[in-house]
């Protein structure tokens, strides 16, 4: 395995910290290869590294062997660690839904589809979504996801069960009148740093064409008021913007400016409608404003344009990975998204060079984490940071040999080569066995249910898709 | 799991053929839910289905029990069994220099790297290559490819080691002089139908930008004297083909044409520069012409098209799923080809109806078959067929709820799901252990071998990239 940047830094970090070194870590995790950033955040590579973990947090990333007790080991050879990939875009309950509407425009998608079947959704289908989308994640190295749904109590449950970290916010539009809006508030307050400070909360309007201005600008306010994060579907595609603009004469970018929400923390769920006239727009922003992409999607529904991630990225703006929920992407596999967002912005920008495998590395480790509101506590692999780490496997074929290890990791592996993931320091999947969620159970009760879900004939739909 | 469309031929079928009913088969898959195709070649699944196998060939694929000894069972319930995949254009031994050139244009990762390289490569490098490649490809669920090489008695060797099915031809140049044609006519009369049938064999000129009309009139002479199949790279991109045209007057595929080998069985790959104008001239072809299409690379070398799939059908020519070699497309993984086709299809014809699941599952089987000269023999599961069979895993939960199982195929499994993998009725991977190949051992003696290879201190290469 090759280390092509040295990363003096990295390899030192954290090697002056063991103050308590008689006390025994937590966790260490022994001989893996480890992905870090240094001070300008270019990503290298440590060899025969090792990572302390205590109290959920990494203590030290150093190389060679550490003379220290722990709890637990765990020995890392022929693997890589790095930090647990985010989903800064997903709608988890839906994975109940995968594969229900296929190969259909959005319109029909929605109308005919997944908001009828919405209508019938009931607490129970929420929580075993939400435990088999947990399940799928953490199998696929995914450690944190932002979500953006209803019934997010049972979402928040599950989230403390399962071991993941979390963005939680109770989706609302303005047709559910002022109580919508409460509840979304309600919800963000009363889950704030809950789970041991796991979950983190969002208000969560559906997007500009769902929500008027009165509501978004009113979200604004609360969003202030509380110091809370806002995450909200916006420009999700052209067809948005073309009709934002020939209904109200602006994007839906610029009414995101006009009702204040770019001067909150703002996560954005696509933007692949952002236009050229929004990026001065965006440049001004106050707020700490993301983009969550989730290409896989965009090209099912076959939509014109992706995120225009080389213009963001001009204007500071974090771009992080996503694939939606499952009902219209398929999968919940960041790992792929993550591969799609190079391959695909290489095609859009007509240049090869562009988002390198480096730079996808930066998009899913740090800009992710950015993106989901998290960029102090996660995303890196330095002393102070959360221990949401994943080893990844690549002994297979498919991954040998290695010239280039960022290549390697975006090209060549995939999620399945993930073996272990683990969360503040706690262990959710070791050796791609589930340690908190039993699969065939949830598939079981979620089939018996599946029929009263799945009804439409009753002819009722929760919404309109008409942007 | 649901079978949406019945399929009654395909359940009964072979089921009177059992008049040797008392002698063992050599295997029975019990229980599994096998892809089907009707006899307007529709895609369909038939629960608790029993495939019996012997003689290297499907004897039945039945439901339910079948009261006859074996000599070999696998209870595959929870899986789907499916016509192993094709890999219809790849240079195996490539994968020694997967990640060597990252993020370059075609004419730097050509020029600069691939081309020096090779010209270092030794029998020893090309044998180490195409065992970790057939590894690859066996744990990805592959069970043929056609590859276009140097070297290629040693690829045969390993073949036929490894118990893979191939499709083989030694490439040539017109730089090499009567040499170059002489050694693919040569390789491919010594191998035909060797390996017990597993090998066929093409002549493999490299490209009509490195073979002059007079050396492709002469393969298609000689393709026509020898009943062979030809395997060549033509318009490749948009670049190749106005190139051609400026130079010649001619595109690539009108090359082809002049030179004879549309009126051959002819294997192309790539196309992604075919043209309007070469419609027509594709129409006219007298040869059964296939094209093998590898999106992952056009993406990632930025190509602004990709193959025209949909006028291909419309022609009837077979679009059968490629890789290409992993140094360009970094893996030869088949079923990611899959899923990429139906998407990029998807997003350039600017439509979601496009290219369904069981499209992409077609093109996976019967049409990768046909572009490989196999369309008798292979891509289905039939009696009579060859027992090229593959057991997709769907009980992980990135494939759970099923609601419509072509989609779960495509779209929500990976080629990590396939646990078992069986050509010709032998067993190469039985639940992800490799029966053939020793990964561990390939791999060290590869990297010995490395510093060597990849020196490109001497200034030579084997091709000019200037199309």
């Amino acid at each position: 395995m090759t280390s092509p940047e040295p990363t003096p830094d990295a390899k030192t970090a954290g090697s002056n910290s063991s103050s308590d070194a008689k006390t025994a870590a937590d966790l260490i995790i022994t001989r893996c290869t480890a992905l870090v950033h240094d001070d300008q955040e270019q990503i290298g590579f440590v060899e025969d590294a090792t990572i302390v973990v205590r109290g959920g947090r990494i203590e030290a990333v150093t190389t060679g062997p550490v003379d220290l007790p722990a709890a637990e080991r765990i020995d890392a050879r022929g693997q890589v660690a790095m930090p647990g990939l985010v989903n800064c875009h997903t709608h988890a309950p839906m994975v109940t839904l995968r594969g229900i509407a296929e190969d259909l425009p959005i319109e029909e998608w929605f109308n005919d589809f997944v908001w009828p079947i919405e209508s019938n959704l009931q607490e129970k289908d929420v929580e075993l979504g939400a435990r088999l989308a947990c399940a799928e994640m953490i199998r696929g190295g995914v450690t944190c996801f932002a979500d953006h749904y209803f019934s997010m109590d049972t979402v928040a449950a599950v989230t403390d069960e399962s071991g993941m970290r979390a963005n939680l916010g109770q989706a609302f539009f303005s047709s559910q009148g002022a109580e919508g809006q409460e509840q979304s508030l309600d919800f963000a307050l009363r889950h704030r740093d809950t789970a041991g400070g796991r979950i983190t909360t969002s208000l969560a309007p559906h997007a500009p064409y769902t929500v008027d201005d009165a509501d978004l600008a009113a979200t604004a306010e609360l969003a202030r008021e509380h110091g809370l994060f806002v995450h909200i579907h916006a420009s999700e595609n052209r067809d948005q913007a073309d009709t934002s603009l020939a209904r109200h004469g602006r994007t839906p970018i610029e009414i995101l400016a006009d009702t204040g929400l770019l001067d909150t923390d703002l996560l954005i769920a696509h933007g692949t409608g952002i236009m050229e006239r929004d990026l001065p727009v965006l440049a001004r922003a106050t707020g700490r404003v993301a983009v969550a992409s989730a290409p896989r999607g965009y090209l099912k529904f076959a939509w014109p344009t992706t995120t225009p991630v080389r213009a963001l990225h001009e204007l500071g703006i974090s771009v992080g990975l996503a694939t939606d929920g499952a009902a219209s992407n398929s999968s919940l596999d960041v790992w792929e998204s993550m591969a799609l967002t190079a391959l695909v912005q290489k095609f859009t920008e007509g240049d090869p060079r562009r988002l390198t495998s480096r730079q996808a590395l930066h998009h899913a480790t740090l800009q992710s984490a950015r993106a989901v509101g998290l960029g102090e506590e996660i995303g890196s692999l330095a002393p102070g940071r959360r221990a949401d780490i994943i080893l990844v496997d690549l002994t297979g074929p498919h991954t040998q040999p290695v010239h280039d290890l960022a290549a390697t990791l975006v090209h060549s592996a995939r999620s399945g080569d993930v073996r272990t993931t683990i969360v503040d320091g706690r262990i959710l999947m070791r050796d791609r066995e589930l340690l908190t969620l039993d699969v065939p159970d949830i598939v079981r009760e979620m089939n018996e249910r599946m029929p009263a879900l799945i009804d439409r004939s009753h002819g009722k739909r929760i919404q309109d898709y008409d942007t």
